[in-house]
């Protein structure tokens, strides 16, 4: 009980703390964002720790603390969380405001009008640009965000580092099949259930992007239960590990076509063609960069910046990336991924010291902007949609299909694997689902009902996975035995 | 000359790239502060590259480069450039904008002729305010400068996590003498001197806050020349390290009065006495909160987040003390001081690995973050300034001031230490001293003339110490082996 107080307690002091948060009349323009970082971080130690409790995945602790908060701040008109759940419709607002020769609240006004919203919504963010003290809020909810984005594309680029090249090839054909077919049947099965769940006709566009998001695999979860369950030295385990690395990469491509075609609005295959070409040469130039430049430029900075190259030289290549990526029109998040990809180790010998490594010291910059961004993802969920019959039997059913689509990934594994083990295994959207979530938010591709039915999914899978998985774990654990038993 | 050529390359890069940092119609919002950041750090080695070369500090070294870059940046109009020297001008434009009923435009205009500025700036202003990309440019300044002001935070939490009070004590009256009188003689003479040099008569809290900017001891450079010259062994280098320990924890104190007075703009006892009494309360706050409530709450905060404590729990605290500070009317960087200082390694033990500690966990935050204020510091020098007569003179003045209020400091060391090194290693005021002056800029105390005169203080004293202070070992050194020869 006294637990529970207390985290009642931090949930009112932090509702409370954020909306103080417009500067007031203080010193440091920027200390209200400290308070801000301080309370997302003590929210996302709070759900992971429920999670844990519940023997779920942190992420999604993470994830769902944060809906929490959103939902009680957004109802109790918290400026920053309504600022950062509707980002796209203020940004919209803004651009058109040194059009006209009214005055700023008539201005915002005649905007808010024209972008056709609900009543209540049109009323919420009216009350908050004309509040008097909207750049403050603005700009803290900005900060905020800018964080979460720092912490995805921190969070890719370890993912990146994890992934050897050479290692994917050597494993040969069957983690690529179980992949490329994990990816292909969830984003066709996407694509034909948002028509045909959609009835009224959903846009081609929007199908696409759900199909893509649809496609993702989160390792992370699988890897845990495999590990929990004492069985990752299963060749199962080894095949879905590497074919989730695998659809990461594949996912990524897709990602940058499809936010390609949804950017440029057609799917002409002029533009097409142009987005693959983009995608490839931004590969091909970076295995270029890995290949001729990046030993000698190490050792070129490591003699200029003296020590912390270790440090440095990773986390300004991966900034470089992030923006290179999305300066010739892909994500960030790929190029975040790529850095991480060619870098290794190795390329550091003599310049480390003893014992360190890439991991070990970038890992606390991940460890605390990685969680802003799945409490903010958490904040933008708008809860209430989640009770609307449409968005609940969507989601529900493109769970179904992002399922169904997996473990048909499976059946067409080569013998003497079992197909369930590895269709389940690659079940789970997580972390990468939000992510995917959240680029097409920001595209403006998603709306608040395709944003929750996509949560849901992500939710779903991550919470049927590992029960799931043990169950299917343990079938094999009968084989192998009546197997040991007839050898015996 | 190849070198010379890649430098002047990336300038131009840097500046061309800072320009392009609108936005432009790519997808995600923040990636353009991913360059500027990459741009930051990497003129931030580079200029620690070249202040090596020549022997020098490596802050100089930041700092010089931010001021070279800045100065050409300026002048090029690059947008992001202007917005962070100009911010407390473009924030008192922007506080008046939803005032009036005419266009943003004619809007900006009649606020920035409201200002008072010289042509050449307001034209400046006009044009960028008014270019119909602004929004983007000054979330962009405002991002980098929130990654400033995060890295000066860590960079105290770090200053704080160096220092012990029970060491302090320990130490002795002695370097408290030496301490206490190395900040009131050059806080008293930078406010006479700012009267004497200001014969128009200089505002009195202009004159208190030059006095305390002064009155700082930077500890890096001192103990650099002390080790370089293998004389840390020494008793004066012991005592003078001690005495710019406690100048800074005293610094601080000073800064949270003068601020305190020049916030609340007058300089009344009962107003002194409320600012003297929130700062020994905040103290007493957290050293109360060291005694009673750190270490049950880090076991509770271990328990609650698994893995990870070492690092989240410091940095969440560092977060929360930096805010509360400023939420109580004192300096962020007060707050970050005082978690450092009651955060021990002991205090975490059984929780982190063996072999960890909070410096090294946490000191990948502060290589990232730190040079980013140094650098932004340079963009914020205005250096045409430093051709005026009055500044330069002025600056040179209150040069001499600065170090003679600290060598008079050291003749008031008790016998059998050098008076002369004692003095001399207390002069370079480098981070600290700027961290006055930006939070001096930030109030509105300091403007850009008074600015740049604490910038030739900065940078004067830090030039002249290693010199100075090598010469003063050297007749150290003779003392000790004629006093060696006649032992013998």
């Amino acid at each position: 009980m006294k637990k529970l107080y207390a985290l009642i307690a931090f949930l009112g002091f932090s509702i409370f703390a954020f909306a103080e948060g417009d500067g007031g009349g203080h010193g440091d323009p920027y200390s209200s964002e400290f308070l801000a970082v301080f309370l997302v971080l003590s929210a996302a130690v709070i759900g992971r720790f429920i999670a844990r409790k519940l023997n779920q995945s942190e992420v999604l602790g993470e994830l769902i603390i944060g809906i929490l908060i959103g939902a009680l701040g957004y109802q109790l008109g918290n400026e920053v969380i309504v600022t950062i759940r509707h980002t796209n419709e203020i940004n919209a607002v803004l651009s058109h405001l040194s059009d006209e020769s009214i005055s700023w609240d008539d201005n915002i006004k005649a905007q808010l009008m024209s972008l056709d919203l609900p009543e209540k919504v049109e009323t919420k963010l009216n009350d908050l640009m004309t509040s008097g003290h909207f750049q403050n809020t603005f700009l803290n909810a900005n900060y905020t965000m800018l964080f979460s984005s720092l912490g995805v594309t921190l969070l890719l680029f370890m993912v990146g580092l994890e992934v050897s090249i050479e290692e994917m090839i050597n494993m040969g054909g069957s983690s690529i099949v179980v992949a490329v077919l994990g990816v292909v049947f969830p984003f066709a099965l996407g694509y034909l259930g948002m028509h045909f769940f959609v009835p009224e006709g959903a846009d081609d566009n929007i199908a696409i992007f759900v199909g893509a998001t649809l496609a993702a695999t989160s390792i992370g979860i699988t890897a845990r239960v495999f590990k929990d369950a004492h069985k990752i030295h299963l060749k199962e385990a080894k095949l879905v590990l590497g074919a989730a690395v695998i659809d990461d990469i594949l996912g990524l491509i897709l990602l940058a076509i499809v936010s390609g075609v949804v950017s440029s609005g057609s799917l002409e295959v002029s533009q097409l063609a142009i987005i693959i070409g983009k995608s490839l040469g931004f590969l091909v130039g970076v295995f270029f960069l890995e290949k001729y430049f990046l030993r000698r430029n190490i050792r070129t900075f490591s003699k200029v910046a003296g020590g912390n190259t270790l440090l440095l030289y990773p986390f300004a290549l991966l900034m470089f990336l992030a923006w290179a990526a999305d300066f010739i029109g892909l994500a960030t998040i790929v190029g975040a991924f790529a850095a991480g990809l060619i870098l290794k180790d190795d390329m550091f010998e003599g310049i480390k010291k003893e014992g360190q490594n890439l991991e070990t010291i970038l890992s606390p910059l991940e460890a605390v902007f990685a969680p802003v961004f799945f409490v903010l993802m958490g904040f933008q969920v708008d809860i209430t949609t989640f009770a609307e019959w449409h968005v609940l039997s969507v989601g529900l059913g493109l769970t179904v299909v992002a399922a169904a689509g997996k473990i048909l990934a499976g059946v067409f594994v080569k013998k003497g694997y079992n197909k369930l083990v590895i269709g389940i295994g690659l079940l789970p959207r997580g972390e990468v689902g939000l992510i995917f979530a959240s680029i097409g938010k920001g595209l403006g591709v998603l709306d608040a009902d395709l944003f929750s039915m996509i949560i849901i999914v992500v939710i779903a899978t991550t919470l049927i996975t590992p029960p799931l998985l043990n169950w299917a774990l343990k079938k094999v654990d009968d084989t192998e035995e009546s197997q040991q038993i007839s050898q015996a």
